[in-house]
């Protein structure tokens, strides 16, 4: 995901933070915690990451167990090792974007076999009984808990999967399509779902035609061009940088693209869109982006600064606009949104990387030097930092 | 309406000020505006009113003349009459709440006859060739002009609704409905169209006990309250104002009142209302409301400062909520709308003052000392000042 849920959670449930001290304790004493993994994780502040030996449950009724082949870094690993949302619970062995095959299967388990190539997102644990639980918006839960960093029923800790193995609640599971590289999906997970569920939501596939905008060419962005294509779209970019113009255009198939910053361009747009996907998370008005939006047009929200964004209200009113925010997705929309893929074709562009390199991949993600995910080849490698 | 469109226009179509000086000549060269009418208008930034003797244009085949009863005084009169905006063209004669009697029909106007009871809002004119044009949305038209500081087909400036009587083109006037007192009904054609049309937009009168909340108990919430519970919903005020819940509760009809500015009364109301329609002009952030809508919640917007909003995006994005803008609506709508309240016996609740008063009232209105409207009594007095 593009940025935690904990931040919120900490500003609104203001006993989240006792929550997490106690289980940290519960974390250390959970008796079934039985199985000795390999993964790595940050200790502290500085968010260097190195090898770290932890504790996973023993695979109950209701898990799976899967060697983890690939995890896709994912900028939110980045906020999470260094603390900079001030909710980390050290050591954090980070990791949403996770592909694998299954090992084992409990026996409450139906439709996952060892052997199936399977992936695993953001989601570890929901209340299962909500209205949003029972209707596949799980990721709205109220009791939503993550892959790492997060509070799993049992009251220990969620470690993600910067580790060789996850036991992962099958609920939380989505199989892999046959004809997708297991590398190239795992940031599917995160990003990949992040884009596709507002595409949905603003009923994309039901019509072709379009005219949809893409704020932001990075790990998101790449790919919801990838889905606006495969609808049946006309897309256009809308970028900060000239430089990724002829790329945009020539590899990802972008139909038109816009430099943001030029108010010339971007007034001979104005009234042109249908829907507009903003990924951006660093701080900027949506009113030059409304303005682009035909009336009754729909702005969906994806990146999210920590800060508030300025949204003035005349591009807003005047074109009876809407600017609608949305966070990942289900698991079933997970599950139709990787058939999807499957069907087109669609992966991640990403730069592999061994487990010794995370650091350094983390550093160059933070400088956006990366086309257009890194994956971290777990699979293949022991750990040797 | 809650604001003006021109401070937009102004922003976005740059040579918009230009084409308004060269109108202020047509303007007195017009041949066909023969006829003297009496009214009020602000000379300058004082903003002050006195009486105003000017020239309209002689019933067209496609107009219809009205006899001026009442016109509500809107907020967005104070903003045209001192120059707020910048884009005041003096002398300025305000008022888009206007309801009167058919005196004279051009030949082409069917639907309407001498002695019909009318009322005209903030429409003067519009392209009518236009897609939102053709669907009954002309209020979208990127040619709209206004009832008044607008500039007409002929190239002349439009002059509002504190004056004797107005000469309009028979597509953008309403009937107003037997049983409906005139002076009630005047600010329903601005204040009262500007919440009715976002509640249908998200379908409140598709289906009854939603919980919506309306922020801002002033000319725009009040009908609001009465709305919402015409359509059936259980209605929350949210205000700064604590000495406004009795009267909201008992005179108005609302079941639920929240402070605003409690936050523990806000936080036990998270996720608790599927609409709310947010009426506040003065700056304010848009996160604590935000919260108290439901997973995938809607927040309508139709008042606005000049200055953006904060738009914080967690609250935006981890309740897949959504913030719509709206501004007044299409006569349709605003047809429809009159009938509803004629229905239901709606009109605004208003403090009548007679055109010798008007400074004072544009004084209390600014210190938002009225209940809720001020309406001019224009057709039982002759200008006196």
């Amino acid at each position: 995901m593009r940025l935690s849920f904990f931040v919120y959670f900490k500003h609104t449930h203001k006993h989240t933070h006792l929550v997490v001290r106690c289980s940290t304790l519960m974390a250390q004493t959970t008796p079934n915690h039985k199985l000795t993994v390999s993964g790595w994780a940050a200790r502290d502040k500085s968010g260097v990451i190195t090898p770290y030996s932890f504790k996973r449950r023993v695979n109950g009724p209701d898990d799976v167990s899967i060697k983890i082949l690939y995890c896709g870094i994912c900028h939110t690993d980045i906020h999470h090792v260094k603390d900079e949302w001030g909710i980390t619970m050290y050591p954090v062995v980070p990791g949403h974007e996770i592909t694998g095959v299954i090992t084992e299967v409990g026996s409450n388990v139906k439709g996952f076999k060892p052997g199936d190539r399977v992936g695993v997102g953001c989601l570890a644990a929901t209340c299962l009984d909500c209205e949003f639980c029972k209707s596949s918006q799980e990721n709205y839960c109220d009791k939503v808990q993550f892959t790492y960093n997060g509070i799993f029923w049992d009251g220990s800790i969620t470690y993600g999967g910067y580790s060789e193995m996850l036991v992962a609640d099958h609920r939380y599971v989505a199989h892999v399509p046959e004809n997708l590289p297991m590398d190239a999906t795992a940031p599917l997970l995160c990003a990949g779902i992040t884009v596709y569920t507002p595409m949905i939501d603003s009923k994309l596939h039901e019509s072709t035609g379009k005219r949809i905008g893409i704020v932001g060419l990075g790990g998101l962005g790449h790919v919801a061009i990838k889905f606006g294509k495969a609808f049946g779209h006309h897309v256009t970019v809308i970028s900060t940088s000239p430089s990724k113009e002829k790329e945009a255009r020539e590899r990802l198939g972008a139909d038109d693209f816009i430099i943001s910053k030029d108010p010339k361009q971007m007034q001979s747009k104005t009234r042109t869109l249908d829907f507009i996907l903003d990924t951006v998370a660093a701080p900027h008005s949506l009113g030059p982006l409304l303005e682009l939006l035909k009336v009754n047009g729909e702005l969906s929200l994806v990146g999210a600064p920590d800060k508030p964004l300025e949204l003035p209200c005349f591009p807003l009113i005047f074109g009876k606009r809407v600017v609608r925010g949305s966070i990942i997705g289900g698991m079933k929309e997970t599950q139709e949104m990787l058939n999807f893929c499957g069907k087109h074709n669609i992966t991640c562009d990403i730069e592999t990387v061994t487990p010794d390199k995370i650091n350094e991949a983390l550093t160059r993600l933070a400088n956006n030097d990366v086309k257009y995910r890194f994956v971290i080849n777990i699979g293949d490698k022991k750990p040797s930092l």
